[in-house]
């Protein structure tokens, strides 16, 4: 993101934002103007409006800032002082508000706590000021008219504080060229389809419920399988190579987020305590304390480094109501973390083999385009020795390379705990998504007092790592549903074959089928209903069913069945052991091996 | 139970325990008496004494009970007035308290409510005189004085309370006869041997830690490995016997407890709740109001049904702390817990399927000795129609006859929404395990208001039925442990063959076979330690590791290992092909199957 803070695109959408306000204000007089940065993907400007925003108002707004682009207006910056601020914006309350917490050495509307010095700047284009720090365009002759889109409005919480006013956001993209603006709307269509959300009650996998409470997943029995699948995968998968599973509970005495640092520096992501006579417990964020429990359920040889951890633990983090969304951000889910304690003479091999395996692993689900951010040590506070840091910052670093993985350091970037790999993946709309996460902890070693015996029979503090492969299992699965359309992967599709008799007399045919593919543990399902075969194969198309299997009297005759792939593709009459051998290379990814 | 309160043993013991008081009054003339009943086992008496009692006083006063039961004293007893009752026990102030509370319609010493006319009761025999229901044996002739025996001295609060004074409360024993007596104190004795708390820590299975909190099972490896293989296997049998997989979250918001009735019926067993904005939140003690929102979340057809849901899942209990105990009174646990959703039709076929299941599974862990407990509908308030009652009755009682289940039926004993089965396992050591339990209920659907369309295109309430198989994971492997003594089943043993190389130089070779195990999914380990080989099998014995395989020089020449198994039975040499032949039978309980 730093390079895109400093980017030519940056400055021409802040500038585009400006005159989106301009406009407004010149559509609303007295309309209050709030924030309005660029974001990821364009950039949004807070009002508080008379009424309500229509698509005609949005239309008729972009047409406005069209023409105000087209001016050519240069922006102008100026340093005024506070009161002099607050004099100009005496009518725009949010503005005063934002001048007030800036003087209070509050933040910047990005959210960055600026310099201690307080010193106020004002951008103008044409007939627009506003309190902001820039950096703009340096004229509207930057920006190309017709690269400029308003997208949609929807209501923010002034602050994203539930308890102060509802305001109307207006999100617009816009970009360098007309033409990479057109495939960004190409994309944001496609993306819309892809939709994890509507996939997921399109499909019926899961589903949230007002009353059970908001960003807690149901998992309905089609998306419980495909994950049941992964998670078989993935569980299986560490078992054979040198992970140990434990499992923990979900909720722990105070005492242990004390020591472990999390009420002193996660608190804000936790649930409120439960008072159990008289001792509060609290639901857990992460896995880690008790991890390092078992680890320290027993002294520890040398010789039994390194241990690895392993377990699918669901964590519990709050979350506002206002941003949750779908299966990426809600208040539970499941982590298939692991922990890993070892020498300092193991910590190459380790990390080595933690990436490699991450790579194995998601890599069965046919995601292929990783790059690997790494985050270093922190200018400011920092806890462990600098032998620590130099050791990992370097393992993580050398790592990527030998792996040959496309990588980018975040130099500072790290936790005061420690440095830290980031894996995301490149999605087919070139979106990246956080997947894995492999993270040095000198912290908690330290305060829970782990120890090994060394062969020299000192006692020492063991390296500590934790990593997740998929992250979440919930985000996870947001991503292969979007990635994949909802078009899983074979081995995962929770319906693999539907059998579509062409009439009735063909059912026990289907049948008879259906339980030889059950015995070679295969999820088919027969559809009876007195539907037109048509209808059935479309039925089983927008369920995503990877094959279907169309049988009439001549198939029955030949003991075959004509086979349709989910992507409208005839694959002509197979007989079962036809199909079976058909399918073994997509039935392979999910079985899991020894990589080493 | 109810067979067992009017027996005779049941009197012998009551009548033994008023000996016992009797005898700790003599010692201590102003002790307090508090309450005596007998118990399962045997009887316990809780008394105030001004010092603890030790070995030597359990000694004395068995001696001085011995010498009152010889003496053969009659037990003679009268109605009393309250009054008359207060100013007899004027200086036994707990006795005092049950008698007030007596008065206020509160309930006797055995937790049952009395009659609401009050009628107290005293029994005499020699000296000694008690506030008592009955029943006692009418002479201590019926008592053996050789078949009596005190156990041992436990700290009790007064009603279980807290925050009631700390009473001394000797446990007990008397049977009919002095043989019956011996064999429960071998018993006892292989007990304790058995206990899974010692078994648990002995073969670092699982812990539990001060700071995590009390009844928090914290699960190390090897019995996470177990518990893994146990839920593995127990998931894929249910996936393929036609339960669907479901995953729900650990918290739910106070309306879903509200409507599932939980709040008034069960908040004594829950968890304080957590704000959230505003909304409260309850762990879970149950996983049945998401399931029931899971089929909520679609109109459901006839069609669909049966909807069988299943899910590990892991709730939360309030116990107090003073009853935790190991594996089997826990604060959090998880049950192998599935819904089943099903028309009045179904309900036969349904019922005999989930106690057919139920049966497949336990027996795979090579249980057999089950015996079904019917508890019909309670005379008072109850849910549900006279049909639906019937129904289910019947269909309970039917299936236990029809697959040769020994069974009991406890009139009336059922909840207030619906009848059930429990199945309990005798062990070994012959004490009863409660595992599966089969409960209809009448309530969660009519309070959801769930329901089906009917081939007559009427809607209907569905009936359903929750069961677990394990009951709960923990208790399950507790029994397990104890059952076994720690030697797990080949397929469920943590680590299945330990490779014991006679010197340094046969290490490669044990390597060698360790990967060949490992590519058959056996969980091997090469114990390369410098320790004697005697030590070496000893250790393994003492993990209760299935087969040790012992190489040297001879061994590896013929391509073999020398065999032995747990129990110390040497099964002579045997190269891998052999050894993979001779654990096949084993194994293969281990391996899910359709069972029709």
């Amino acid at each position: 993101m730093s390079d895109y803070n400093s980017s030519k695109l940056y400055k021409i959408r802040h500038s585009t934002a400006h005159v989106l306000a301009q406009a407004v204000l010149e559509m609303f007089p007295e309309g209050k103007i709030a924030i309005g940065p660029p974001i990821k993907d364009g950039f949004y400007y807070d009002f508080e409006l008379p009424r309500s925003l229509t698509d005609e108002d949005l239309e008729a707004l972009e047409i406005r800032m069209k023409a105000i682009i087209k001016a050519g207006h240069t922006f102008s910056s100026k340093v005024v002082d506070p009161e002099e601020a607050k004099t100009f914006f005496k009518n725009q309350p949010y503005k005063i508000e934002l001048i007030e917490d800036l003087l209070k050495g509050g933040r910047d509307e990005n959210g960055e706590k600026i310099q201690e010095s307080v010193s106020l700047s004002f951008y103008t284009q044409d007939t627009f000021t506003d309190l902001c720090r820039g950096p703009h365009v340096e004229s509207l002759k930057e920006v190309k008219p017709d690269a400029v889109k308003l997208l949609r409005v929807a209501g923010a919480y002034w602050r994203g504080d539930e308890t102060r006013p509802m305001l109307q956001r207006i999100y617009g993209t816009a970009f360098e060229s007309k033409k990479e603006l057109d495939l960004y709307l190409e994309r944001l269509e496609e993306a819309k389809k892809r939709d994890h959300r509507a996939l997921g009650k399109k499909l019926d996998l899961f589903s949230t419920s007002e009353m059970v409470g908001q960003g807690l997943t149901l998992w309905h029995p089609k998306g419980a399988t495909s994950r049941y699948l992964a998670e078989r995968f993935s569980m299986e998968a560490h078992r054979m190579n040198g992970y140990e599973l434990v499992y923990t509970p979900h909720i722990g005495r105070s005492e242990l987020w004390e020591t472990s640092g999390h009420l002193q520096f996660y608190k804000e992501s936790m649930y409120r305590p439960m008072d159990i006579e008289g001792d509060e417990y609290y639901l857990k964020p992460m896995n880690c304390p008790f991890h390092v429990h078992i680890y320290k359920s027993d002294m520890r040889s040398y010789r039994e480094l390194p241990k690895r951890f392993a377990e699918f633990g669901t964590v519990y983090r709050y979350e506002r109501s206002g941003v949750l969304q779908g299966l990426t951000r809600v208040r539970g889910f499941t982590q298939d973390d692991a922990h890993i304690f070892c020498t300092k003479d193991q910590v190459p091999q380790e990390i080595e083999r933690a990436v490699k395996f991450s790579l194995y692993v998601l890599e069965s689900f046919g995601l292929k385009d990783f790059t690997a951010y790494i985050s270093t040590r922190p200018p400011k506070k920092s806890i462990g020795t600098e032998e620590e840091w130099e050791i990992a910052e370097k393992t993580l670093i050398e790592t990527v390379q030998k792996l040959n993985i496309k990588f980018e350091v975040d130099e500072g970037g790290g936790a005061f705990y420690g440095p830290k790999i980031d894996l995301k993946l490149r999605d087919v709309l070139d979106r990246e998504w956080q997947l894995s996460t492999v993270q040095f902890d000198f912290n908690l070693p330290r305060n829970f007092g782990l120890e090994y015996v060394d062969a020299d029979g000192q006692k020492k503090i063991p390296y500590m790592v934790h990593r997740a492969l998929f992250g979440s299992v919930e985000r996870f699965f947001a991503m292969l549903l979007e990635h994949y359309s909802g078009s899983l992967p074979f081995w995962l599709a929770p319906e693999q074959v539907t059998l579509v008799p062409i009439s009735d007399k063909h059912v026990p045919y289907a049948e008879e089928l259906f339980e030889k593919l059950s015995d070679q543990n295969i999820r088919a399902h027969v559809d009876s209903r007195t539907e037109r075969m048509q209808a059935k194969i479309r039925d089983a198309e927008m369920r995503r069913v990877p094959y279907i299997f169309v049988m009439g009297d001549r198939d029955i005759e030949a003991g075959v069945v004509s086979v349709r792939s989910r992507d409208f593709k005839d694959l002509g009459t197979m007989n079962l052991d036809q199909f079976f051998e058909h399918v073994k290379p997509e039935l392979a990814h999910g079985v899991p091996r020894r990589i080493d």
